[in-house]
């Protein structure tokens, strides 16, 4: 008997899990496809999943001879790596695609480029791309899963389920109900804080968006209206009254570019106004968690020892993306076998 | 037994083929050196090999702990990921080195990164190279297997053959014989149209290349003196006439660099003139197959109604490439190891 | 019983070394840090692992399950392949990361980078950095093993075990003791001269540095003190006197830089006064070996007669950096582990 097969029982693979929870989703282009009870299975298969993560159980054959495509239209160390090492612990066959370096500098089109890929053996596409509603595009057409590993400023939902996990594990009783969650900064061009939106909401935390006014347009409308026609969140300009008694804080990374387009005044302003700062954390609950989707501006939206502090989670962010990201190639990949 | 195992015969491995047909060829630089013979045994491994492909029998081992390093002085996501799929489904350990990102900026010469990556363990060197003949300066110091991958305007070897394969797979009988085939284009500066000109005239097609006459320079001797001295072609830059009775059509990319040099007023112009479109496709034979190499400008050189249509096969080219790199794969490693 | 079974004894795996030499390394950072019979540990384990990169041994699982990502801030076709190679002859999970096409763009600093690659699983990190230092900065919080893959103009570790381990192959007897030993050119920028002289002199060569006075500043008054305080080297702008009855000879690569900075008069002057070639060895020792570090620039600071001749091994040093580095990589992620 091999190492490996003593730490293993054959029925504990973790990607057999037997949830009576329902998977229709072959795609995953957003979080405000998923209800409650699937937003937990993917928490619990990653649960799972972490065990081969850290090599606790030996990797998963949940994916062999299933081809995984990394096509990157916007640079990301993090996802890509994040997806590509998660895809490799299910035994997939991964190829990286990224604008640099590809024909797609030759003014492809996007679609004939999923068509190649998915001519060449890709059965899941993981797609980053600069423009909203591109991977919806893809995936109208592909024959396969399309995961969406972030698109413009429409979505982001592995980030979202990481958060939540994260945010879960550190939660007494694991239970987000009632707490007080902020997502702080430029939320008018985050995907990262449309997709937390549906999930944290889904998950009954409180939820407040604060930033500079010209960085929230249009969120008022729908903070009124409630996620999903219902879920009430709350949406501000001033810094003191979103941290006051908050059991966590998202910051989100502050684009340059953002300056230049006349939004903010300065990021040296920005950061006096906004930035997180142990001052600010002071007025939040005690113990109050800390999150960044990274890459962090340290010093402009997030304060260097509040990003490297103890309350800071975003090491563990990074973590714990990898096994978020099994459990979601796992389903979506299972629902799209039929 | 494992699933694997049942689905496969030891004997049956793809690999192993007991063809009578002699293959020599060590290195694969163009089309030029292989019997129509070697071509149909290409072929015939090629079929074998894609039902490896298509995972309806498992991965082979033909080359296991076999180096194969992509060395790619042109970005080609299509090509370079062909070749990566194809060596991994043969158990190959696959390298990528492109010019972006390598010591190749650097400015060293051809041979001494070919001599660098040899003692880095590469058996075979897939190489991509702007420079025509490019490859076989490399191969007659290389000790192991070179493949071209398209140099310059002279030669695209694979990219041939599986056009064949491709071509052979919708024709009744799998025959060419006296088949209409037009490759319609920037003929002038397209590998593609040379390479393929050996193949399709070998398997006995009746080849027809048009274009702007300015982009056919040459050819009109070459096809009075026929290829291999005998097979005749016809050059026209009369479209109706090349179109005519067509059984298949191979559109050709243009690159906009031509109209910089002189070679074409304009895209447009182009475009009106020669681009494949529903309209022009009417005068051929019922049924006639659209084909290009990618990647495509939709709208100039092919409409994209035409490039997206029931008679294309652009998609299957692609798909096809795996299987016939493969074989050229199994074929050239076995030659080399003697 | 498997073919691989047939080949090796389970006591022979190359790398369970049981050296009675410690090796307290977790790190390989630079070659100051190493005692000489550590150097001679890393060359005998480099020996046994040659079996293996030469496919006379089945590859080792000494880095199964461990996660090695190679982090390269300055492009490198050869160090990057050999360490990619190298440690996915020891079965490792390798995932590569390069300045361009990454969010290291973004402006993230190296540290988050860190913990970001740690968090997906990275237990080794091969990184170069045009910063000198860069790498002990990553050390002192990573909390796995980190291999200096050359930094700035300090050091490149790696480098220098592969150029002693060549020299020492072709020496009779397999010592450097007293052999004279010459680093020619641009000595002031290249950390791989640097690293060389620790061992180099470590071996007991009679070690020159030679190159132009303004490539050798500062360089004098470590000779006289000598390296760890002991071990003297001599310096000197007369090549002749440098190559005078030398054993072996190192060219250094010119920078293309060096001359804007006003360090030079010009290639085409440096080439005639240093380059490296046929006449100026006929003063050597018969058979002076003849090393590079690559990538050249044949033509400057070595002829192309002398880098291709039966005196050079350039290519061989290539080859041999793929055993050192295996080795390196066995012994650092095993004190590591602890």
């Amino acid at each position: 008997m091999s190492p490996d097969q003593a730490v293993v029982e054959p029925t504990a693979d973790a990607s057999r899990d037997a949830s009576p929870v329902a998977w229709p989703h072959r795609h995953l282009l957003e979080t405000d496809v998923l209800t409650w009870p699937q937003i937990v299975r993917v928490m619990d298969l990653a649960e799972e999943m972490r065990e081969i993560f850290e090599r606790r159980r030996p990797r998963s054959d949940a994916l062999k001879g299933v081809g995984v495509t990394n096509l990157f239209y916007e640079a990301s160390t993090r996802t890509r790596v994040s997806f590509e090492v998660a895809a490799k612990h299910l035994s997939a066959d991964v190829v990286n695609v990224s604008a640099g370096g590809s024909s797609i500098e030759k003014g492809e089109s996007l679609l004939d480029t999923m068509r190649t890929l998915e001519a060449l053996g890709a059965r899941v596409l993981v797609i980053r791309h600069a423009v909203s509603g591109a991977p919806y595009l893809v995936a109208r057409e592909f024959r396969g899963s399309v995961i969406n590993a972030g698109d413009g400023r429409h979505a982001h939902p592995t980030q979202a389920l990481l958060d939540l996990y994260t945010l879960r594990r550190h939660m007494p009783g694991g239970s987000l109900e009632g707490r007080k969650v902020v997502i702080l900064g430029d939320v008018l061009h985050s995907r990262v804080a449309r997709s937390n939106l549906w999930t944290l909401t889904a998950a009954g935390a409180d939820v407040w968006i604060c930033g500079p006014a010209t960085l929230l347009r249009g969120f008022e409308a729908w903070a009124t209206a409630g996620v999903a026609g219902a879920r009430r969140f709350t949406v501000t300009s001033d810094v003191r009254a979103a941290l006051r008694d908050a059991d966590a804080v998202m910051a989100l990374r502050l684009q340059h570019e953002r300056m230049a387009a006349g939004l903010l005044p300065s990021v040296h302003e920005y950061a006096a106004r906004f930035g997180l700062t142990t001052e600010r954390l002071a007025d939040a609950a005690p113990g109050c968690l800390v999150m960044h989707p990274g890459p962090m501006n340290e010093g402009v939206e997030i304060a260097p020892d509040v990003a490297n502090g103890p309350r800071s989670l975003i090491t563990e962010q990074v973590a714990n993306g990898v096994p978020i990201r099994m459990a979601v190639l796992a389903l979506c990949t299972r629902a799209a076998a039929g």
